[in-house]
């Protein structure tokens, strides 16, 4: 068995059964050893950066880690963007890069000159900063080791992409018959008592949960769904936990954030007891006061990652050290026998708050161009409980993040931590049989990962592109309008910069597609579009230059800093 | 005068006057301040990756660096292929970063906490390994040190990007009226005599020149012409070298390397006296066994860089660390009252096997589907003098980098040592008043930046790119069917990669387009569309598996290694 031939082995037997990849010289056995693997199949993407995200997505909904594939040198940096959104997202993944010969590479490393290799670029210094593990195997004898060790690194704690580099010649040597494997550091059992914790949500006469991307996944989800109903406590959710709660809860009450909405953050204002999990409390999450941030309520903050526990902001009474999931299951074996006090009140002004301030106005349908909330909202009612939604960044993510009437069972998935335009490509990771992904992208975006229209057509993927187009960079125009005095640079057709057609670039590229506009009936158009088969583009054409609100608003100061509002005090002021 | 002010005020003083950008939010004030400098334009692209390369493709054109402005995170990250295929090929360039409040950044790498604004990443460790210098402004005092340490570093010795991240909230602050300057470290003049070396060239029998990336620009080729007449010496030219020596110049005998040509591996191993001048001897120029490179003869090597000079391989007998202009300068002040040896036995013989040798055999223009030396052939022949030549990444590049005739003052770039498809779109910063690019690529890399095609068609850009429709991934291809045995994988549409029709693309993207086939009468053809003004695509349907050669051909052995062949041995063996 060579090297390569191992790599897939081990990763097929752990349960990955799809690589994302680009091809190249310098990954040429890698490649081949998965061309040879049976249990494997390749995605073939036609730039590096989507092939990340494919994975990154394909990690994000599944139990195991995505993999791209890619070569030496420009193939890895093409995957940068990907990683580090894996990173900081938790979101586990193994990227595999072909380099060049390893006595070059050696001497790379060892005289930092610029190059030896042709393509090649020593990456431990470069990709180490974001992923959890980073190996460049030199010798055949260390792949067990590696992989072992890569895989508990992606997999164990707070999740995150490893990153394993392989020599062109190491890729087809043959491994030995006897490999050290790699011993994880045994962890002591958690045995810390959470019944003060049960009985704190318990007791409070306004307690509130709020939920990050530490609860996905379909088992900590379902444990907070009963623990919402043992306790009977409203659920606030961040970006990164959008899909751990349907909309029609009755106990969800909103996502509180820069651009959030007002039911959520009069709770987390008005809460006595606050039990935040899983979520690393961004400043995109708590505005811009951190300090003020659930002010009245005792905080529980339990994050698995320490760092985040130690950062400084928002003031947690007590702070747990411990993945999501087992704390909600060992808090839920606290809860029996408890009396809680009656939260029904609390409950039904949360709702109440939620009623009566909602983010989709009701004249939003009759306005021309489209609304983007109003389209959002409305293909969140057309879309199916058994679609997965990935949304890209910038205004759209905004707006659908406020917008989207999430149903129980839909993955919700975005680039939070990083926000990276071009997102939607990592639609192509998300399709699971027997279900279809919505991912929803503005103009800009889809530009950034445009060559993988290509990708769609070829592999026939069940994704329905949703294209906001709005001509330019909605955020950015926002932006130069409130704080430059409308001086616009690199915005839209006015600025420096036009996005074409998406209807004619997905002709092009083989796809279908319609545009839709306000003369449309748009709820029969989607409920068209998603009884489809295979992949389809559907350009919106929104307003350019629409609201996105409620929001954080901010201003400029004489000192030319800027100044933002309190966080129960969003735009457009009451 | 604020901090972005004076980063913009700075580089236009410098004589910069293009920016290629994206716009981000965290870059605001420097996006602002660069639209209110009015000496300076903005060129926006729709990917980082493109502006980083337009700006390496300025910075080789011009006698000043390129300057990329990027956001935060993602922003960042896509800019760094562009940023290390700069740092290889030693072109000059600034790539701007907008980062997030200095409070958080300083956080982050403090605590080396995975993220702590949103889209924030700690750059330093990640950009330093790949740029000549790097600095996080966190102080408005410390701009002025940082932008003269900054453009010293770019210019001075061997040349590179630099990289400024700057948070938000320092962009807008404003500067000190006194602040401290960056005093370069100084340098002992140069007093090597270089008579020895004058006088090897001028007695050796079969005296030859390889003349590389360090000779490039205007100055330094004038000065390698002038030694060449002087001396009457001919010249081969490594990749980054193409442009140094028209093709027409009676010293040229070819250029030399893995996919080179039979003169110039001729000459080099029969030559007894090497001159090695801003060469780096890599092994896609030397072949795989540099040992025996040039093994008859004496061998001095002429680096800016020790590291290159301290490598091992080639042998060399004299290594002499200086710049390649001024060696040249110094070496032809010495060559005053010299008596070279008769070298016009030597030169006759060059020239001799260099007709009797030619790439471009006379059938490929009789076949069909079109040959791509065919067409590169008859193409350069039809290119004016006052155009540019931007080739991209793969069979491309070598194939045109074997068949090119160069034109006297036309510039020829290519991504050499990182070789990063997608390198066409850099011909969006190679524009200049009164020129034209050709761009040249493959199907599979005019993918990887297809969203440039908004670019040149918003700025009207006169970039003519062809597109060698060879149906997916050519030398992959090749590699596969040569050591794989047919095992294709991610290469075509049989194998998971379909790449689209670029006439439709082009046209999606209105831009004026054409396809070109063995039907066509190619001449005409390229002669009307390089009369056009403004951008146009040319599709050329050439052969989906033509042979690339002469080449230096591998094998694999038995025990899974390959094994090439030497350098003077090259495939189709004669």
């Amino acid at each position: 068995m060579t090297v390569s031939e191992y790599i897939f082995d081990f990763l097929q037997k752990k349960g990955c059964d799809t690589v994302y990849m680009v091809s190249g010289s310098s990954a040429m056995w890698l490649t081949d050893a998965l061309r040879r693997n049976e249990a494997l199949k390749a995605v073939c993407c036609h730039h590096e950066q989507a092939a990340a995200m494919a994975a990154d997505c394909y990690g994000r909904t599944r139990g195991v880690p995505g993999i791209c594939l890619a070569t030496i040198g420009p193939g890895a940096t093409n995957a940068i963007t990907g990683a580090a959104g894996a990173f900081v997202d938790s979101s586990p993944m193994f990227v595999l890069t072909g380099q060049a010969n390893s006595r070059l590479i050696r001497y790379e490393m060892d005289t930092g000159i610029r190059q030896h290799g042709t393509q090649s670029l020593n990456l431990e210094p470069i990709v180490s900063p974001m992923v959890k593990y980073f190996a460049c195997v030199l010798e055949p004898g260390d792949i067990r080791r590696v992989m072992e060790q890569a895989w508990h690194e992606a997999m164990d704690g707070r999740k995150g992409p490893v990153w394993i580099d392989v020599p062109v010649d190491v890729q087809n040597k043959p491994v030995p018959d006897e490999m050290e494997g790699f011993h994880a550091p045994g962890q002591a059992p958690e045995c810390m008592d959470l019944s003060a914790a049960a009985q704190g949500l318990a007791r409070a006469e306004k307690p509130l949960i709020l939920a990050g991307g530490g609860v996905r996944g379909a088992g900590a989800a379902a444990l907070l769904a009963r623990l919402c109903q043992t306790l009977q406590i409203p659920v606030a959710t961040s970006r990164g936990g959008i899909d751990v709660i349907a909309s029609d809860s009755p106990y969800f009450v909103g996502r509180p954030g820069s651009y959030g909405d007002r039911a959520s953050h009069f709770a987390i204002q008005q809460c006595d007891y606050l039990l935040i999990l899983g979520s690393r409390l961004s400043i995109s999450t708590t505005g811009y006061y951190p300090q003020r941030f659930g002010q009245n309520a005792y905080k529980v903050m339990v994050d698995i990652d320490q760092k985040e526990l130690d950062k400084p902001g928002v003031p947690v009474d007590w702070k747990i050290s411990m993945d999501a999931g087992a704390f909600l299951e060992r808090l839920l074996g606290c809860c029996a026998g408890l009396e809680p006090a009656d939260h029904s009140p609390w409950l039904s002004h949360c709702r109440e708050m939620r009623r009566q301030y909602p983010n989709v106005l009701p004249g939003y349908a009759q306005e021309r161009p489209l609304n983007s909330y109003h389209v959002s909202r409305l293909l969140s009612r057309c879309a199916s409980a058994d679609c997965d939604i990935v949304v890209d960044t910038g205004s759209v993510c905004n707006i659908v993040s406020q917008s989207w009437e999430l149903k129980e069972g839909q993955r919700y998935l975005i680039s939070g931590g990083l926000s990276a335009m071009g997102f939607w490509a990592g639609a192509i990771g998300a399709v699971r049989e027997g279900r279809q992904v919505l991912a929803l992208s503005g103009d800009g975006s889809v530009q950034m990962n445009v060559q993988e229209f290509a990708t769609l057509r070829y592999n026939r993927l069940p994704v329905k592109l949703f294209v906001f187009q709005n001509s330019g960079y909605m955020l950015i125009r926002h932006n130069q309008h409130n704080y430059m005095n409308d001086r616009f640079l690199g915005v839209g057709p006015d600025s420096g910069l036009e996005t074409p057609d998406f209807c004619k670039v997905a002709a092009a590229y083989g796809l279908d597609s319609c545009e839709l506009t306000a003369d449309d009936d748009l709820e029969s158009a989607f409920q068209e579009i998603l009884a489809k088969d295979g992949p389809f583009v559907c350009q919106l054409r929104v307003q350019e230059f629409g609201e996105i609100a409620p929001k954080i608003a901010s201003r400029v100061m004489p000192d030319g800093s800027l100044k933002a509002a309190e966080f129960d005090d969003l735009y457009p002021f009451l």
